[in-house]
């Protein structure tokens, strides 16, 4: 927040643009909230709307300067990657067809990428961009929100330590119902047509979250899966309920549901995972606790920040246990760990081994997930091995 | 409890024997005590053991007369018919595959039966007992129990009332782990013996009472279902988790997940149904409570006995909300069920409208979806309809 | 429930009168189920009510032989006394001030007593009790029944063996709604009428209650305390809530809350104990189970008979983990344990030293909690030593 | 984060400075995390440390121009109010016994102050802050932060509205553990020091915001309080646990506590009121919901930003329900509130109606709680008006 980036203290905050998130959009914002958090990121330019007028308003609100709010994110890319002070980094918060034209205008240039999920609108447009980006010397960083919280980063730590033992059953969920009736006129505009959002409706948008949260924590990939899709509400053109049969590499098995369609439901993703000693719960919505099941003790309940939690949960907590952090704190560390990812790329080094984040091969696995769920459904439930 | 059984002011009590159910045997004293609860019935003869000696030492300690104790089921039914005061009806608590030959000997003698669940170990054996008891002037209840929680009929009723809407989708799961490690050789030897607790393990065992469940509350029946079914201790001869795919009459869909092996869950039977208007959710252990979520409102919580909970549950309820009922009253409310329909059998009239308990159909589905599981797991998971 | 008492295998079940508990009380009906549970009693005689119309219509429901259905308690106590097979014990479920006169006719003549709390409606007349009760040859037992559950037993075992440490701080409350509004012409007749219930409204009610499961968890009395009673509704004439401090000996400090006009509370009792190691948590509308926070240590929940849950909750649970049970079990712990000590005094011998239960030390504490409340919230909350 | 304040969309961020909050203090880096999360302030300025390295190296690491880190809190005022481009408000973040002392001098410049709580270190020190705060014309915002929460203000807007009837009972604790053995040496310095932290230990820790939020919430101030402190831990100079009985103005009665001993709880902060139409219920490590139950409606639960949430919570809300937001959004709610007046400020204009944050008052207020606690419990506890 200070008017000087140069102070030798700290590396410079990292310049950003952004594409999309314009005044409405609600995950713009929340990616704004987010890289503001840890203090390391600086927005500086932007191609806020596809709505020129809307764009500039949206560039004075958050306080960009005039001259770096661009009405064509191609203009931005290229007029950014001439100036000095240009961006380093871009964040994607369009609908889900935008995401891969935009980011090739910018990896192409060196700057870094930060892109809202799904990777693509369709496997064929991530698995274009997998190609593309080969030996372009950018960053990719794909905003999986959910691996940012604490205690999901120690219940990984957890299974990698063999805590758990070999793992059998993995339960995962993401529930809502804000599409339990039709907005496709209203809220849901793209969200339920086809050609932005891709063939997977509640599979792409939330399906997606829920596959990576469970391969991210086992560290295990589906070799096949079973999945019936249904598009509850009359006249929807995408699934908005999804159950999935998955069978794991190393015989574990699993379910997966999801749905835009259960009444009562806000954002319940939760993850539970079952080995040969033991097994956890985690819930999004209670999200600062981890509870654990091992055979012949009785159940815990790990707290972010607190006794028995690990390093792993503890290097992205802030504030200590009892303080629930929430949402837009696990959406920050994303941004931290991107940072940290940048700031070294700077001058050629690498960041702490213990960075890490969501990128294009988890991208292109959640669009092989949903291509997979979308043609095993076609198919009444075969069994179809995601192409990754 | 009184000497008499002859007072003006009650019926007598239901004079019942008992089919296994010796020491040491967890459900025959659940059974026993269902029974006592509500003083509705008397035991006064059984056949508690194969064991001679320990069916003698049983009944002494359970203060059954000697002479009505017997080594043999056959010989019980036989003798117990002959008798003035011979039981009006048996509870059989054996070991699955005994559950139909023991109660034919019974119903062909005119004696209600109170039978374990499931209801047999194959579905053949299930469908003879079916033809065997028609014109039998005998009742059969089956102790599908978790029927008979109060909030489980409460959310029947709002179903049937129509609150939730129609029904999309419905999440039933039985998650147990106990048999996460090998018990082959102790506490679970004919649990996982083939022969003995039929082709299904953790779905015969759990899998039908999540079945059961979720159809009782619904109202609706599974019309296909595709079923991969595990063995994950090692040299287990039966499934310990099954993960299934459903399909409902009326086009709901569901999934159900019953496991043996999830490290951590004791007796984790949770359902959840949505519908169009609003969910609900459910779990046994912690069940005076039922969640409620409709569109546009907030959470409500009915409580057992409590503001707006409905005559339903408040028929099958003992105490006042705060105070919790358990698994016994539950239990006991079939028994209580099958009181009022033996005692209004008794001068051939019908109870009142509000009684109902499980029977046989609600037996012959669990095993034809216990069939169907088996069958589609062989097949990879095909979809099979299962034979009711 | 056999017609015979008398098999080898087992004690004769204990011949049971009732005082009180005609149609339409709750309590009596919960002594029935609780003393039916684990069939060690067989209830032969009462005098259900004061009416005796609706005495001999409570005696014929309850199967009770008319020649053994007595109009008044006094007789029943002078005719049951001079039967052969008359009662061994006698349960007082009538209002609080005829607790010790119907106790004191029954304990004369040798027959056990099984009492509802609290003891007497004044701390005079509980006195009366103790006195009269000296050197009489029969047991006294108060029904105490939150202690019959088995997670406090486990909490009570842990706080004994040293767990906790040294006990610094205890928390207890007990909330109901059900007084929030004038109720005096209709439900709570006696229950707010100073001369039946006690000069205690709330705190006689279900502050004893409270007090007693903080004093019995924790093997502490209450040296001091200072009370604030209020009657919020108007025209009550005792107390509907009352804020209490408390000084243990041996140093812990505590506070007390009860209340029957908690608007959204049912039966809300809560206890908490901190100590220099640990702290312990339960609330008896989820009683299966007791949160565990160690310094230093993840929380864990102990879960009744569930992995390093203590003998103590173990020999009064019935049925796995994971199945609840709840109030009538507890209360029926009381009653098993009521009759394991009568039927070792036939013979003169003593029960199991694990057998306990609550008796008159107990119910002169509760009414010198009551009278202490009273005196000191009269004199402004000063600090008053309870009478034991 | 731009470079720029002065684009016309939106109004400059404020210039912030910040006196305490150097390197290893918690609550310094949640101040600036709070002021960042809007991006309504920009930190350019600071007096970080007493120690002049530990200060400059703070500043480097923050961002903040070495010019204007200084060591020392009158100099930053005075060079400060000079400048054209100086701070127009000042965080303090101190030990409390630093709170007046620093704010006087940045208050007597015109300079708005946002201070941690509480207010001072004595009562006698608030109030002469408070009367050297007339007449000057700047802000005093007082970080209670607990009133940030959206569920918080729900509660507030119900209770003005009269949903919960007229208000009988408050109960409210905040309880940790942190401080349960003995802490003074490490971590526990300052806050222990009765010179530094004042004559409350808990009390003022910890029971200010306790009382605070019982008293934001209802609108109602205590008339009188009668305490139990205790000093658990050997050789503790203030009290570390705190028992305190409330009467408030217009009838209703209260119950506080407030531990730092007490072993497993973490920042267990719970507030729940009473009135004679309903109660609610409000947790802080649960902070996104509210527990409603009124009298013969089922219990229901309000979500932030969920069905029949109310504006009052909504306009400080940042994402939709079911992503939970915690504590740093709480935090920085306080500090949003404060840049909304302070930007009003600028022309002498209100900001809109519903902002409010506490201030002086409500320190004044709190001090005045720890007074009489103090006192009340060195007069074992007396009733004692508090001094507000």
């Amino acid at each position: 927040m200070a008017d000087t980036n140069q102070n030798a203290g700290r590396p410079a905050r990292v310049r950003l643009g952004m594409v999309g998130g314009g005044q409405g959009a609600f995950i713009g914002a929340v990616h704004r909230i987010a890289a503001r958090m840890d203090d390391q990121f600086q927005l500086v330019a932007g191609a806020f709307s596809s709505d020129p007028d809307r764009g500039a308003a949206s560039a004075a609100e958050l306080g960009v300067d005039p001259s770096r709010s661009y009405a064509d994110f191609a203009e931005m890319a290229k007029r950014e990657a001439r100036r000095k002070d240009g961006i380093e980094a871009v964040a994607i918060v369009t609908p889900n067809h935008m995401h891969v034209p935009v980011a090739l205008e910018f990896l192409k240039r060196g700057i870094h990428v930060i892109c809202d999920k799904p990777l693509s609108a369709s496997l064929n447009d991530a698995r274009k961009l997998v190609r593309a980006s080969k030996g372009k010397d950018a960053l990719f960083v794909l905003t999986h929100n959910y691996t940012g919280y604490p205690m999901i980063r120690q219940a990984r730590a957890m299974i990698e330590a063999g805590e758990l033992g070999e793992i059998r059953v993995v339960q995962v969920e993401y529930a809502q119902d804000w599409l339990a009736e039709p907005l496709e006129e209203t809220q849901a505009v793209w969200r339920t047509d086809p050609e932005k959002t891709g063939l997977g409706g509640a599979t792409g948008d939330i399906g997606t979250h829920a596959y990576n949260l469970a391969s991210y924590v086992t560290g295990l990939r589906c070799e096949a899966l079973a999945a019936d899709l249904q598009a509850f509400v009359p006249g929807r053109r995408v699934d908005d309920n999804g159950h999935v049969l998955m069978r794991f590499e190393g015989g574990a098995r699993g379910m997966l549901w999801c749905s835009q369609v259960a009444a009562g439901q806000e954002n319940n993703l939760r993850l539970r995972v079952f080995g040969t000693r033991a097994g956890i719960e985690w819930s999004q919505e209670d999200p600062n606790y981890l509870r654990v099941g091992a055979l012949g003790q009785p159940r815990y309940r790990l707290s972010r920040n607190g006794a028995a939690t690990g390093p792993e949960a503890g290097r992205v907590s802030r504030i200590p246990a009892g303080h629930p952090e929430g949402y837009l704190e696990a959406f920050a560390n994303i941004y931290a760990e991107a940072a940290r990812a940048i700031i070294a790329h700077r001058d050629g080094s690498a960041p702490d081994a213990a960075v890490h984040f969501p990128g294009l091969q988890e991208g292109l696995e959640g669009m092989g997930f949903v291509d997979a769920c979308v043609r095993s459904s076609k198919r009444n439930a075969a069994w179809i091995k995601p192409a990754f």
